[in-house]
């Protein structure tokens, strides 16, 4: 199967990445997955780890799971999208989905009370995603706070007593003037990936978790545990997958705490479409040179709009790309075609934001 | 009021300590409090911090609470003992009591299993505490293992956040292969000992946590954090008392895995009286000798056992030390008095023990 490949030279440091660390490239396991998501055709997720696993899974119609968690901080943007389609396409293919509200690490790192974590999750993020189209009533989807998700605490503590200070540190970064729960956190998260296949949520069974590339450490963290506690509980070491990062519409990157970076999920379309109308484009100097050069669509944050978000269709994209690079086009015309569809996956949004926020506001209260 | 001091010259060593770390006398306090017990008037309980808070609630019949815990391992002994009059004491004042089994340090430190703990608790420990004559059915009375207590847990993560790494290093000694449950356990504790202030157990009032003085690192840190966390939980220091530590029969400290050291609870009368027979006394090497230069009661194990646990009357107690120290009773005398009181002692001990088990059994079935 081909890669749409958006990046061109970018793609480099992702490879490096890969090589220093051994993820593994995810096209190398693309021909074995039904129906792939675009995410997966488009190289937008690069890498994996296990993969196969949950190959065969989809193949033989098993049972895996897939776990994900959500760090309630400022505002959810368009980048965070990425892991609710993510999400969607498990559900879709019958997986069963864990969604961690990670209030303990909102806690020990950003001292957010687990009131405000459990407010900011459901107001802010939750209802994107239900808005979305994750189906949260699905009987195998689960959601939880993890203060409130005693396995999980108690698994935590469990596997912490085979992982010494020092790994940790070298894991993290810890040093002497680190606070206990913030030491301790990243055992918590370990237990949201590991506590799935625990007997009381259906036992072993491949896991995958879809991350960005800088939680890979934390991946290799829970794939030791998960040996090391082999014989206690028959964990199967869990799978995961690598995607990009946006690129902020000014260039770096797409950050909820820098408002020019992100369009936020619930900008309004006319502060959304603004935001597109000044972002950073690879298009040239003047006109003249765009035309006889033609633009970079590989260091573009239009187009990379259209390649996550906005253009389902591989042809139309490959079109435009192609267009941009030959000169035909020009970033006006991108602005406008991702406006275009911005504004109607805006509008459909906030259309379903309000009766999204009904269901959200029963889905923590009945935990 | 007097203090009846059976160890003489051995005090020093618990002077200093008491000096060098600011620990501060017993007997400073011992006038304040209402019936005080034996343990107290005969500086067993030999040191205190801000032990004023409990005077004057025990005096303004104020509500204040005591906290222990329990770490289950091998079996309880005689010099447990005193943990269990202490409580009998304070549920007698009126005071809630709070009992941790530490099922969580116990797995970090020892590598037992919950379920491991809950058995030895119950049958071991527990069985012996309701024998020994502790109310635990009393409404003031809660038993709780750490690992299903989620106050305890949440709060152990909670105050976690302010207390670092280096701390805790030079606290207990934690070094960079120590594992991560390990280095977070002590905040367990440090939550039993917090967590009957919360509102949801009552709010903010006096705590005393008796305890041996090995321990008081562990206060220090708790009184830190109740201070540090003041503002939030309006968290009152706890108080601690400091008792002595029971000499074994063999002249080493007494401990649950060395047999010869030790009269377990469970022990037969004939195997508890053959242990004070072969027990080391303050006695001299012949006949003569101690007729001559007297026997040395404070360094006689079989004295401690009178003090400690066998002997109510403190005149009599008085004047088997100077019958002792004059060289007008021997060895052979003191050993036949204290397993005649240890027999009556034990017989109704195992007696209590089968209707005992039982209510042990619903205790925890029923958290």
């Amino acid at each position: 199967m081909d890669i749409v490949d958006p990046w061109g030279s970018s793609i480099i440091d992702y490879d490096k990445l890969t090589k220093q660390f051994g993820i593994k490239a995810f096209k190398d396991v693309l021909d074995d997955i039904p129906s792939p998501s675009k995410l997966m055709t488009r190289g937008i997720i690069f890498g994996q780890r296990d993969y196969d696993k949950i190959a065969k899974a989809l193949n033989d119609n098993k049972e895996f799971a897939t776990v994900t968690g959500m760090m309630p901080s400022g505002r959810m943007h368009i980048g965070h999208k990425m892991v609710v389609d993510q999400l969607k396409w498990y559900q879709k293919m019958g997986s069963d989905i864990y969604l961690s509200i990670a209030d303990m690490e909102s806690y020990a790192a950003r001292g957010i009370t687990k009131e405000q974590s459990r407010r900011l999750a459901l107001e802010e993020y939750i209802v994107n995603y239900i808005a979305l189209g994750l189906d949260v009533d699905d009987e195998k989807f689960h959601i939880y706070l993890q203060s409130e998700n005693d396995e999980v605490k108690n698994l935590a503590y469990t596997i912490g007593k085979k992982v010494t200070f020092s790994q940790m540190r070298s894991i993290y970064g810890f040093d002497n003037s680190t606070n206990i729960s913030h030491i301790y956190t990243p055992l918590v998260q370990v237990a949201d990936i590991l506590h799935p296949q625990l007997e009381e949520y259906g036992g072993p069974r491949p896991v995958v978790v879809p991350v960005g590339p800088d939680q890979d450490p934390h991946i290799r963290l829970t794939r030791d545990l998960a040996a090391k506690f082999y014989d206690e509980y028959g964990f199967i070491e869990p799978s995961a997958t690598f995607h990009r990062f946006m690129t902020g519409l000014t260039g770096e990157k797409m950050s909820s705490s820098k408002p020019k970076t992100a369009i936020y999920l619930t900008d309004t379309v006319k502060e959304a479409t603004k935001k597109v109308n000044s972002a950073k484009t690879g298009g040239r100097d003047s006109l003249k040179e765009q035309k006889e050069l033609g633009g970079r669509p590989d260091e573009c944050s239009v187009y990379e709009l259209l390649v996550y978000h906005l253009i389902d269709d591989d042809k139309q994209l490959e079109d435009i790309k192609n267009k941009c690079i030959n000169g035909e086009i020009l970033c006006g015309n991108c602005k406008q075609c991702a406006n275009k569809h911005l504004t109607t996956m805006f509008e459909k949004l906030e259309d379903k934001r309000s009766q999204a926020m009904e269901i959200a506001k029963n889905l923590l209260t009945n935990e």
